[in-house]
């Protein structure tokens, strides 16, 4: 297998697309827009998904599933989500095919259509919150906590694999709680969740924050996010968790008993990450040689290549492997023994390096003479030759080390572009030359905002959540501002 | 809570309906034909899907996700296939929605017409075929083994909730190989494993069988199923398995280099099992008092009521009960301490007989001065009470036993209802009075069978795959037989 992958520096968006294929992580179909998510890149998605399942189940919520579509007047009903999701959405209008009369086909039978058209949910706050009517009557159901695993479709004109695709995967939180305080509570405590993921499984480093009004969810009161920072100097949103306040409540009529017996309407978060977050994923951590994985989300965390001419010399280094296998296996690690007889050792460790594998282990006759592995980590591409039974307490700190080591890399690229600048024409300059986050004070107006992004593209990624307050003037116009907010070009 | 279930011998399909939606599993959606799958039901898929996640991975299979959407002209690729679904079929027409412009809400952009429509899934071989005749070159790429979790769609006219709906979550696998004997042995291999999983960990008796070609999968050579018997006497279709031979590929052309560089089709497969397990599970084992749960399957294994006045009484049951607690944790098992005080001891009782919790455990003040707990399994309804330090390893033998047993019940329930007839005549009374499956003698003709479902509504199962050949004659036309075939009315 040849690599042949384009250079991040030379032309940084070929070689994400090249990257993905290459990698087989996903491909393109034949219905526009749509991937296909291939086996090797499922199966990260399969780890993600463990991985935040968990953290929601440990955190109060469960999962359920509710219809993928959604009739056309349940969007109406709340007034602003309706207008951030009809103009991008799949409709259904009929329901049946039949046989052309003139014999050139199939086509839709007219005479099957729907009374009402039902689009296939863009998001689902609109089927649930009419769900949620039924399952709320007293306190005493809430908080009522439930995440949902699905496909969702937007009808995005301009499509990426993973960033930005017409159907894709995710999870999208709902809840419903007796007071605002809880609701805002449970919102900041997903972006915090999500925050930790991110950084302790993925090896992203994010910032926490609060996104303007003008980039706000549809139908939120306050959207939180977290933002990371791609190799390009280009930000990625990879999570939001919107606090709703009673809007979805008024619009589908969702009231409860309180304590004191008043019926009141209830309060709601949402919050979302996608199968986006695996375009965050490649573009944080890997290089022109290919994919680089954080350990604990690796499909295969050690591959073993034997190097051998013969079935003899294959058994021999066999019986040296198997044991080794078991015991990495029995420790909780995934390995894989590459024994394929098709395709040479250069080509596997090409492969490997391609796809990510966090440590190669190699062994060849000298190895067998000595009693030595070569063992190869992925993020530094450093090689050693080490003894047999130093293998597996190597590879116990390796998967520690490279977890540790890449998210290090990654946070210091990011600290390293985020530059606080007091003019606007210093913002342009560092928006061209540097890239990343810039920090800068805003005035606090829409107006600003648009004629910022307007003119350099540029948008406001978030108010920092953690931020100290200090007070300054805008760079634009030199009106008061009370904190600095983070600027950048963004996927 | 009161349960006032209706009785399964006053109106089997009643209190079917009213258990599914009692016993939290699953309620309709204001969507029609699309059920809202609740946390309690969820969680119960969620085992369900885990189990045979488990058994798939082992086997070789990987998951991958493809589209949602098909064009118009993949579904009509293959031509058995799209008269099979195209009759029940979400047709995507357009992708966008705008205000109308007499301000009467919003409308189907008409300006927004896709030049190809797009069928939301209702089974998904015909983009995975398009796909993997990319995947594939050459026999080192075979056999493809790859599983797809997913959600379809099919447009069905009378549902019920979990046996048939409009869209319904399920697994699908799709797999190619070099060899028509590698396909076919993975198909019944499939059968084998499906009921594997329906006997050993849904504690669901079932037959192994070939469907008749009228029952055959739309574009399949062979169909393999697997038959449960409900507790009326009507089978139901648990799993199925499709030898396609090599009519996808043919359809969209997947050829392959053979080891001898010949250009070859390659041989396929599909098979599934959707959400309508979860109505098999049901019926099968449940009965007046509510839902009756295989502990393997549970959501909640074991459920601890504490029957208390005061706080003070509830600490002290608290001492006794979180350690148990922690230890019965410690050993896989989900156990819940119910100590809520808005709800009674009686209201907690039934509410967790409703829901099949396979263990319950109380404790009271008389329990405290004996050192006692009491145990019921929900099985058989039995309670007895035992000293403290045996309810761990009384607990480890009733998840054993209790898996066992409600097998045990099932399976001789559907053993005593399999009949041997020989007349037609017989075989009308039998099903009229008795139900279950009929064993009986067909002369392998479309029309001898078509008569007999027109006549009876019953329909021929399957030709079981494990019988000894027996030669016989017709029970209607008195033509040779040579294997007696499996009739029944069917979910």
């Amino acid at each position: 297998m040849g690599k042949n992958l384009t250079r991040r520096s030379e032309d940084y968006s070929k070689w994400y697309n090249e990257l993905v294929v290459k990698a087989d992580l996903a491909e393109n179909s034949g219905v526009r827009g749509c991937m296909v998510i291939k086996p090797y890149g499922f199966a990260i998605w399969e780890k993600m998904q463990a991985g935040l399942d968990k953290m929601f189940k440990e955190t109060g919520h469960e999962n359920a599933y509710f219809p993928l579509f959604i009739p056309k007047s349940y969007l109406s009903k709340e007034a602003s989500h309706v207008a951030g999701f009809a103009k991008e959405c799949a409709v259904v209008t009929h329901y049946r095919l039949k046989n052309a009369d003139d014999g050139s086909g199939i086509i839709v039978d007219p005479e099957a259509k729907l009374e009402e058209e039902l689009i296939v949910r863009p998001t689902s706050e609109t089927i649930i919150w009419d769900t949620f009517r039924k399952w709320i009557q007293s306190y005493r159901d809430l908080p009522l906590l439930i995440n949902q695993w699905a496909n969702v479709v937007r009808w995005e004109m301009r499509t990426r694999l993973f960033l930005r695709t017409a159907e894709f995967l995710w999870q999208e939180g709902h809840t419903a709680h007796a007071t605002k305080k809880e609701a805002i509570d449970e919102a900041e405590m997903i972006m915090h969740l999500y925050a930790d993921f991110a950084e302790n499984q993925m090896a992203m480093p994010v910032i926490k924050g609060i996104k303007t009004e003008s980039e706000r969810f549809a139908g939120a009161v306050e959207t939180y996010c977290i933002e990371a920072l791609m190799q390009d100097g280009k930000a990625l949103q990879a999570g939001t968790s919107h606090f709703l306040g009673q809007n979805f409540a008024k619009a589908f009529d969702v009231k409860f008993a309180s304590k004191e017996g008043k019926q009141e309407h209830v309060w709601a978060t949402s919050w979302g990450v996608s199968t986006r977050l695996m375009g965050a994923l490649i573009m944080t951590h890997s290089d022109d040689n290919g994919l680089v994985l954080p350990p604990k989300l690796a499909p295969i965390q050690v591959v073993i290549v034997p190097i051998y001419k013969g079935l003899e010399q294959l058994d021999a280094i066999s019986e040296k492997v198997i044991p080794l296998v078991k015991e990495l296996r029995a420790k909780g690690y995934t390995v894989k023994f590459d024994n394929r007889d098709t395709h040479k050792p250069g080509y596997k460790f090409n492969e490997y390096e391609l796809k990510g594998v966090p440590v190669r282990l190699a062994i060849g006759q000298r190895d067998m003479e000595k009693g030595t592995f070569e063992v190869a980590r992925r993020d530094t591409l450093e090689k050693e030759t080490i003894p047999m039974d130093e293998v597996v307490s190597k590879i116990e700190f390796l998967m520690e080390d490279m977890q540790k080591t890449i998210f290090s890399k990654a946070f210091d690229y990011r600290q390293a572009h985020i530059t606080e600048v007091d003019s606007y024409d210093t913002f342009k300059k560092v928006l061209e030359d540097k890239g990343g986050f810039i920090s800068a004070h805003w005035d606090g107006t829409l107006e600003t905002e648009d004629r910022i992004k307007a003119e350099t593209k540029a948008t406001i990624r978030c108010i920092p959540f953690e931020a100290q307050a200090s007070a300054g003037s805008c760079m634009v116009t030199g009106k008061p501002s009370v904190q600095r907010v983070l600027f950048a070009k963004a996927y």
